[in-house]
């Protein structure tokens, strides 16, 4: 029986890539494995293989009855809608410890690195397996996409290390320039509706019984949002009634002044200020030097909610 | 600041060791780490640790404002009662994935091995750092202990290779002997109050909100047992009114033998035929060839809660 390798829903690029790059290191140690994936790829993803010369991974939404190892994430909201049903084999991941359960032993290769991907390499380096070019080259565009090509403050050591690892293997000098062109392509926001642009990286959490969404987008220049930004406030208030939610966020990341716009809709009007300090005006307010959902933005939120 | 390393309450020689282990290990990579235990050790640890010479971790039950690496379970009910107030900076384990959650990104080394320690041998191999003949006994003793020298079928190959390793660097050519020599003092019951024997290797769980008590006592031959059976049924009866249990087993088993006595007080009068479909007659069953809590007793428990 095959194992399917799945991220979370709205895949990202680590979940596509590290599906990819962890099924075919578990076909090469006998273990049959398929890369799926819980949604669309997004334009930046899909510009990773395209470049790479790689097939999407399967669209597959149910997994009852199936073995699944988890990638990037290990939170019950992120997972596939029966994951209760089915036996999760193992978890590769990098952010907070969330609330899947299992009922039986697995493995978990989970650190706080800047990517999965980076711990996928270091998978590959245990089971001692050799990374076939492609495979490097999609692995190193997840971590630079992760890492906003290192200037995360998630970003550490061991993903700068596994980048350059990984370019020499895909045989690519300049691999800040590959980060720079995915970057110029998700920062093309053109002609796509305002409920694309929120959904393109979101991720819901659950803070104590409380249903917290939380959408990014990374782009070189914000002003790439000045037409659109209204439209885009409409479409989190209307995600937040039609989801039950208690707070949709919409972090607009500028990477090159490396800080975000955070465009909040709450039950709690005072929220982010709470959380982060910073008044907010009209439900906008301007976040110096935040980059990162998971280690910025997602924590201090958790302790409002304790 | 120190990392507090630290296995589950009621510690087993797999808690203890490790959290020695694992220390020492964070020490030789630069995280200074002080081991803990969150009770009294078993005579089967107190042995383990007078024979390599050990002084036993200190005891410390409060972990607020701590950061915490936790040894050998993910389950909120085992570990410390404020680690909610703590940050959890890795876990490393063996079992199945529990409900412990962090709001900050950790390290998680989590195998489906025979014992933590297993794991951890794995660490000192990927940070490629020496590990002492003292520490490589104390490591040993605990994979012999928790695959009950390799008879239990959680014990894997890995667990084999590493006894053999440990074995070598500890300087010990027997080590089946000395693996005896633990369960024979592990089997040596005379004089204990039922309470200390029903406690001796203890653990909750929580199955979807009922609170499950399972003991485990492994002995070289059951007839130890034979005065004080009923005796050990008193306590746990009293345990599961104490603690407002649902259930309440303690597994007597035969490390020869290969299997278990189950004694079981329960809300559920047909809960261990349920789960194991063997009939039970007065709260007592013989499970043949079942040595491991974690493999064989708990994972039909919880489709049976499921
Ligand atoms: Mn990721
Ligand atoms: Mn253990």
């Amino acid at each position: 029986m095959s194992i399917y390798v799945v991220g979370h829903k709205i895949p990202d690029s680590d979940s596509i890539c590290g599906a990819i790059a962890l099924a075919y290191l578990k076909n090469q140690i006998g273990e049959p494995a398929i890369a799926t994936r819980l949604g669309e790829p997004s334009p930046e993803t899909q510009f990773i293989l395209d470049k790479f010369d790689f097939e999407a991974p399967e669209l597959k939404l149910s997994y009852a009855g199936e073995q699944v190892y988890i990638v990037d994430h290990s939170e019950v909201t992120q997972a596939p809608d029966d994951i209760a049903e089915a036996t999760i084999v193992g978890i590769v991941d990098h952010h907070k410890l969330g609330d899947l359960t299992t009922s039986t032993p697995l493995e978990c290769w989970i650190r706080p690195v800047g990517c999965s991907n980076t711990v996928i390499k270091m998978m590959y380096d245990f089971y001692n397996v050799e990374i076939p070019k492609d495979i490097a080259g999609i692995m190193m565009c997840a971590i630079l996409s992760d890492t906003v090509i290192f200037k995360s403050p998630t970003c550490t050591t061991a993903d700068i290390r596994c980048v350059e690892a990984l370019a020499e293997i895909a045989g690519i000098e300049d691999f800040k320039a590959v980060g720079m062109e995915m970057f110029n392509v998700k920062s093309d926001v053109k002609g796509a509706k305002p409920r694309e642009l929120v959904m393109r990286d979101f991720k819901d959490f659950n803070m104590n019984d409380n249903l917290i969404g939380i959408g990014q987008l990374e782009v070189v220049d914000l002003s790439v949002f000045d037409d659109i930004k209204a439209d885009l406030e409409a479409d989190i208030a209307a995600l937040k009634e039609e989801g039950n939610r208690h707070t949709v966020m919409l972090l607009l990341t500028d990477i090159m002044k490396e800080g975000s716009e955070l465009l909040v809709v709450s039950d709690d009007a005072d929220l982010s200020k709470k959380a982060y300090k910073i008044a907010s005006e009209n439900g906008r307010s301007w976040l110096p030097g935040v980059l990162s959902r998971k280690k910025q933005v997602v924590p201090p939120l958790q302790e409002v909610f304790a």
